[in-house]
This record gives structure tokens, sequence and C-alpha cells, in this order.
């Protein structure tokens, strides 16, 4: 079995920005972006698919989608993802050209029913549906569990309920899944241990994780994670976000900290941490406060020689 | 082999104020030293025997033992701890009744000598010297390690160099040896890798980690030290902390989200985060700012029900 290199998927500006009141322009976000983008990492959550009234932040997805499939705009090697949570996303994804949705369930019913007005079960047929549809539409998909971890509601949550539904994905042929982290409730032996069911289950997937930081394990989760075998690691730029819709969430594991450690551990020395860093100063320019990432405080580790920052 | 269980060595009162300038009275490190104890962390640093007009925080190390030994002070299952520089320390340890003394040997030269005057190799000698002599009168004793995983002025730590300080220890006797993050600098892979080594070369020796946050891997490193088997962990309460003769160095390992990891993992359940909490409170408000640590803002994990805070 050949070895999946580590991606990162940057979704700052989709989970990074929807708890944030203040909007960000559209073409605010478009330089970010393409800051972003120019960075190398591999994905960038554009937005979601979400009713305007319900999420702001949120109202310009499509028109970013557009403007950014123009010609020169990024380069051709990132991949650039959507959120979406129900049809009318789907439909909204497939009209302005995404190629790769994201979706999920929550492992919490409580979780559930306050983000989608659906039971854990009710969600999970829906969600299997649409993922049909883009499957059949020749997009890609990757379906999560959210939740996964624990919940602000409900509390820990059955490690069984999480493997029935990555099961139930992998029985339907979906074979990018994630789990989620949501309430950032997660510890690094519980992690290492979910990811490696899931993948004991299913060897050769594409395994993603989606870690917050809520309370201070986001990195350690990370390298739990990447020990069990995951090699795709969403992350937020500043260490922005968290999900409005869960009890206590603290933003996402930062980028930039988490492209530090990987470069510190041998792994994707391709990915730049400057134009990460860039767009982290510029969000807290925008948004008047110090976010929550270390690295674009402190700077890396300095080489030998260099200048102590 | 028996299993050893994890131990948490709470370095606060020593590596978390010596480099405050700010000097904490006497009567308050009592206080804070006692609410750290009613925890029941295993181990407290009280202080270093350093000179006062070099670091004039740990002045009262000595009344502090003095005072701490009183009857009915503190709970008789906490083991209290100096650090040691030289022969001079020994002595005043001896003097006010120390029955755990840390030591050191930096393994980047340049942190040796700016720190201690002298090589590595020199320092190396005179440590075991005094190692000898504290074993030889019945006291305990752990050497370490220090700038193990990289050093600000020197950039990477050749493994084989830290091995080899490693080895003189254990050659010499000593079974209970620590390897030091001082700078921060050590990944997770890394500390995995190089405690694995350790433990590879001498298992059973009792074995600890002093890691620093600098760069946000503190939590991450501490996972992979336990990983590794690593039983003894350093950490300072409120995250405070750094070493003054370091180039650049964050906070230690904040003790409250360790012990908070660790509960989340299952371990050490019988450590209260209450008093731990309580006393980085008073730290803040003494110093007047807010701490690194996270727990102490956030609150733990809610059970479910709980009041989300």
């Amino acid at each position: 079995m050949k070895e999946r290199p580590i991606l990162v998927h940057e979704v700052g500006p989709r989970d990074g920005l929807q708890v944030e009141e203040l909007v960000v322009p559209t073409e605010q976000k478009l330089e970010w972006v393409q800051s972003l983008a120019a960075s190398g990492v591999d994905l960038i959550q554009v937005g979601s698919f979400v009713h305007p009234r319900k999420v702001p932040q949120m109202a310009d997805t499509d028109e970013l989608f557009r403007r950014l499939a123009r010609p020169g705009v990024l380069p051709s090697s990132v991949r650039l993802t959507a959120l979406v949570l129900n049809e009318k996303g789907v439909d909204r994804g497939f009209a302005c050209g995404v190629s790769d949705f994201c979706m999920g369930v929550s492992a919490s019913d409580t979780h559930s029913r306050k983000n989608t007005g659906m039971s854990t079960k009710e969600a999970l047929s829906r969600i299997l549906a649409m993922a049909r549809r883009v499957v059949g539409a020749g997009k890609r998909v990757q379906v999560s569990v959210q939740s996964a971890f624990g919940c602000g509601y409900e509390g820990p949550i059955p490690e069984a309920r999480v493997m029935d539904l990555a099961q139930a994905f992998l029985d339907a042929g979906f074979t990018t899944v994630s789990l989620a982290d949501t309430a950032g409730h997660a510890d690094p032996a519980q992690v290492e241990r979910l990811f490696g069911r899931l993948l004991e289950a299913a060897p050769g997937i594409e395994v993603a994780c989606h870690l917050h930081d809520t309370y201070g394990l986001g990195l350690a989760n990370a390298y739990a994670a990447i020990r069990a075998g995951v090699t795709v690691l969403e992350s937020a730029f500043g260490g922005l976000g968290g999900c409005p819709f869960t009890a206590v969430a603290g933003g996402n594991v930062c980028t930039e900290d988490l492209v530090h450690m990987l470069h510190r551990m041998g792994l994707r020395s391709d990915i730049q941490l400057g134009p990460i860093v860039a767009t982290t100063r510029r969000a807290e320019a925008f948004f008047g406060r110090k976010l929550p990432g270390t690295i674009y405080k402190t700077g890396p580790i300095p080489a030998p020689g260099e200048e102590a920052s």
C-alpha cells in the first residue's frame, strides 16, 4: 500500500470566520485565500452553503468560488472545498463549480438537532443521499462524523456510535472520512485509539481529522492523529474559529502552528509559513484583537545563528 | 517489570518564578506551595540554590525549605525538590534538610558556558561529583540533560551528544534521569524518539521530562513523552516560567493543562485541578497579567449537563 502524504486542509475561511460577527468583505476574503494558497497548503475550505440570514459571514460563498475559479487567481495545485449542509447547498455548489464537497453528521443527537433540526439517524440518511449525488456528478466528497470525541451538550460520545456512523459511510462507498472534534473535547490517547480503530476497519481509505484547541490539546491531538495514520489535517490560520452551534468551542487548531510542528517533524517542508502568518496578521488587524495562534507571535524556532525573535 | 505510575513534578515555584523580576514574598510562596501540595501533585520544586544577587527571586529557598518542613505545613505524601547548580548549593541543601536534589548538564556547550561558565565536559564532571555526594549522604538525586532537544544559541543538538551525557549518568549509577527541552525546541516525534532511545538503553530507570511551551508544542511533547515511557512530567502552574539564561524561552508546560490532559486520558484522576487553578489565579493577581495557561481561563471540559464555562 502506497503511503499517503500528509495534507493540510485550511478551513479558516469557513470554520475560522463563520463565528465572527464582523463580516469580512469579499475582496478581503479573496486576498486571504490567495495568500493562504500561496503557502502551498493542499486544500482550502472557502465557505459553506448555509442560509445567509443564518450565517451572514458565509453569504458570499458562491461569489468567492466563481471569482477564485478565474484563470490565474490561484495556483492550480490547490483544491477548494465547500461545506454543504443540505440539498440546497449541493445545488448551489454545483452552480458555482465546486469540485470538493465536505459534509457531515453529528454523533451527538443533541448537537445534530440544534445544528440541523434532525436526529443523527435522519441526518445520516440525508447526508448519504447528498454524498451519492455529489459523487454521481463526478465530484469529490469528504464525509465526516462531527462531535466524534465528545459534545458540549451530551458530554462523552460512545466510540461505537462514531464507528457505526463511519461504517455507514464506508458501506456506502465513501473513502474519504473525517472525524471531527467539534467541541475540542478530544484527548490524544482517545484520538489515537479512535482513528486507529477506523483505519483498522478500513485500511487504505483517506482519513481526515478536524480538531479544535478549546482546552489546549489541539496540537497534541494532531500529533496523535498523525501517529494513528491520519493524513488530512484540518486547521485554521491564526487559530480562528469555533462552531456557533456548539455549547463551548474554542478555535480550530492553528494552521501555522500545525505546519511549524510538521516542519519540525521533517514533514511538508514545502509549505511556506510566511504567507500563512501574513494572512493571520491581516486577520488580526481586521478583527482588532490578538488571535489564538502562537507562531505568528513568536516566529518559528530560529535556525542556529539567527536572531532570536 | 512493574509499571511506574505517572508523577507530576510541579516546578513553578522555581522555574516558573526565577524569570520574574517582581520578587514573590516568602509568605506568598509558602501559600502557593501549600496550595499546590493540596492538589496531590507528587513533587514540588521549591527553589534553587543560586547566588541571591544572580537570581534574587530564589534568595529565600533555604528559608522556604525550613518552614515547609515544619510539622503540619504540608501533606507527608509530597516530596520537595531543589535545583542545585554547584557544591555550595549542595551545602545549602544539606543545611536546610533537602532530600531530593535536581541538577543537570547542558548538552549545548554555549548554553553551558553562559549558564555555568563551564564547558559541557567540565560541567559533567562537576555534576557527577555533586550527584555522588548527594547519594552518598543518603539523599535522592535527579540528573538531567538540559537543552536536550535544541538550543536557542546552537540550534539542533545531536542526539548522540544527549545520549552520551545520559549514558555518563547511567554509568555512574544514577537511575533518575531527565531530558530537558530548555528552549522549547522539541517536537513530539523527536521527543518520542529520544526518550525511546534512552529507555531502550536503560529499561527500568525512572525517566523525567522537562518541557517548555515556547512554540505551542508543550502538551504534544508531553503526550509523546508519556507514549515513550516517561513517568515524571515537570510543569509549572499557570504555564509560568522560562530560563533567564537561554536566548528565547517561553513558559513551562502548564501544570493544570497537563493534569487536565492526564485526566482526559484516564490518568491521575486523584490530582485535583482546583488547588492548582486557585494558585494560578493568585499568581495572575500578584503579577497583574494573564498567564499562558488555558484551563484556568476555560475551566476543564464540563461533565454532561454542567453549565458550559
